[in-house]
């Protein structure tokens, strides 16, 4: 097959930033996606729905795009009222997302204890209001066993809160598929870097901060059974890229930031890797179908069509060395309609 | 207690480099300790009995100092014959280096296959010449599983050849004391760092390349079984730093190069850690004794008195970003005779 087209793919997971670095990386995934979720961990985060609105707006207009749907996501926090969600919900906000306090870039203001009574008012809220809740899950423990450990709390959730629908993002280690599979109100979404890499290409070689992300590279066994559910297009797991620019200054240098600028490369890469392991009649539903089922919405019609032709990544873009820099991919984006 | 006198206390695994570098880092070596095993892998490696005496005059002359001795090594390939290894006896080098080739810094001249004729011949002439065979003890598998997966080599080796003296270098895995205790002519190496650290330090925060290395840090309880062994002076291990200073700019970059540089805080950092663990009086043994009867020779007598006084350890020396870069230790050198 020499050309692929992919209606209305959607990046359920991003981050854009904002100001500069918006502008500089926001082309990206308008080129390439019909909508994307985006995350709210600006500094300071994203507490209520004005600053999101206000968030959307200058996304929108970066984005000069009326086919570009960004899904914007409420910073959760322990001060959120029924009054706040509600007013969310109106202004067309349909996510919550949690980060625990201090397990990734700017989760200061994240909850310490999860299963709080605070907390678990908040979630019933959530749930009455009828929004969805996304989450960051990992425990404060040791790295490798980090999103394990949380889904503990995940499995809590799932079960005192049945109409609640959780996502786990960018999932990482094999038993969170098994969990995810086990409640009807639990997804997950998967990153393109997942998908590729184990801790062995982060530093089995060289270390290589431009791959260092949370959560962490994991085992094969785990690589390999997110490929099973994305090659498959498990009806519970959607694309999320986390795509999340830093400078280069903050990747090459003695404590570097956590995150992997995936969004210049991911559907080329997307259809390379599902080519290879003969899984492409499964991207689209991956990138689409099983998104707008999950989050239940209409993203804009669009057909983005690649091409077999190599496309050399640079080494970087706007001062934020890209995934899979200087690699060649064998397909290119052709026409983005 | 205020001060604490080490008596000719040995660094058995020390990377010194060569030139402006070894000119730069080896007072350091030479303040703390009486004798260092020193090794090979140099550009090019030293696979001869007269390159190896050359670099260990050029060491002398930069030591200037008639009680600190270099244990020369002898680069292990495939090239080695019976009167390479009876000259490099002669002359005073007692221990052979093994590298798996492409494993680390410098490895590429190290055999690939360890249980191939032509090496099983050479250790059988190894184990006649009555040289140590010192191994960097690693798979080319998955990274936190290498130690582990050459464990099944070491255990060959030690029983095809039980004349033969094997000491696995910077041990990082709980399971390689089990098999180091298993045989009469097996024995270890533990570093400071793999005493102090584990995965965590280096990635479970924001990412350190300053604290990458090669073995991998391991989980909490590898780390613990080489603490139990440290702290009880283990008679199967002695110590060596593995200290292996890197350019700031080969660490803080996109391929970053594996080796801690902790030379500097070598013995202020070890008092510390072995007192905080009320293990004072096993130090001595773990950094001198031990490292006698292993390896079977006499240091220079030199007494080293640490002072219960902070030392605040430099950003870098030398261009090198030193291990515990700017932290304070509670103890200093005070006076080395």
């Amino acid at each position: 097959m020499d050309t692929v087209t992919l209606n209305s793919p959607c990046d359920m997971h991003l981050h854009l930033r904002d100001g500069a670095m918006m502008e500089g990386v926001i082309a990206f995934s308008v080129s390439q996606f019909s909508a994307a979720v985006i995350m709210p961990n600006l500094l300071p985060p994203l507490k209520n729905t004005k600053s999101v609105k206000e968030y959307e707006s200058r996304i929108v207009t970066a984005a000069n795009c009326a086919d570009f749907l960004p899904l914007m996501t409420l910073f959760y926090h322990e001060g959120l009222t029924k009054e706040e969600l509600t007013q969310a919900k109106t202004a067309g906000i349909k996510i919550i997302k949690l980060y625990p306090r201090g397990l990734t870039t700017n989760s200061d203001k994240g909850p310490k204890q999860l299963l709080s009574s605070k907390n678990l008012k908040i979630f019933k809220m959530i749930e009455d209001v009828g929004m969805i809740l996304s989450l960051h899950g990992e425990s404060s423990g040791f790295v490798m066993d980090r999103e394990f450990e949380f889904l503990g709390v995940f499995e809590e959730l799932a079960k005192m809160f049945p109409k609640l629908r959780l996502i786990l993002e960018h999932v990482s280690d094999a038993r969170s598929v098994d969990v995810i599979e086990r409640y009807a109100n639990t997804f997950g979404t998967i990153t393109l870097h997942h998908l590729l890499f184990t801790l062995d290409d982060l530093m089995g070689d060289k270390l290589q901060p431009h791959l260092f992300c949370k959560p962490s590279f994991k085992l094969p066994r785990d690589r390999d059974a997110l490929r099973v559910a994305a090659f498959n297009a498990h009806p519970k797991f959607s694309f999320g890229s986390d795509s999340a620019p830093h400078l280069r200054e903050d990747k090459e240098c003695p404590y570097c930031a956590a995150g992997v600028f995936s969004a210049p490369v991911l559907l080329p890469a997307l259809v390379e890797l599902f080519e290879k392991n003969n899984a492409l009649e499964f991207l689209q539903p991956f990138l689409s179908l099983n998104a707008t089922r999950i989050y239940q919405f209409n993203p804009p019609k669009r057909a983005i069509t690649l091409v077999k032709k190599p496309f050399k990544v640079a080494r970087e873009y706007e001062g934020v060395v890209s995934f899979l820099s200087e690699k060649e991919i064998s397909w290119s984006i052709q026409s983005s309609f």
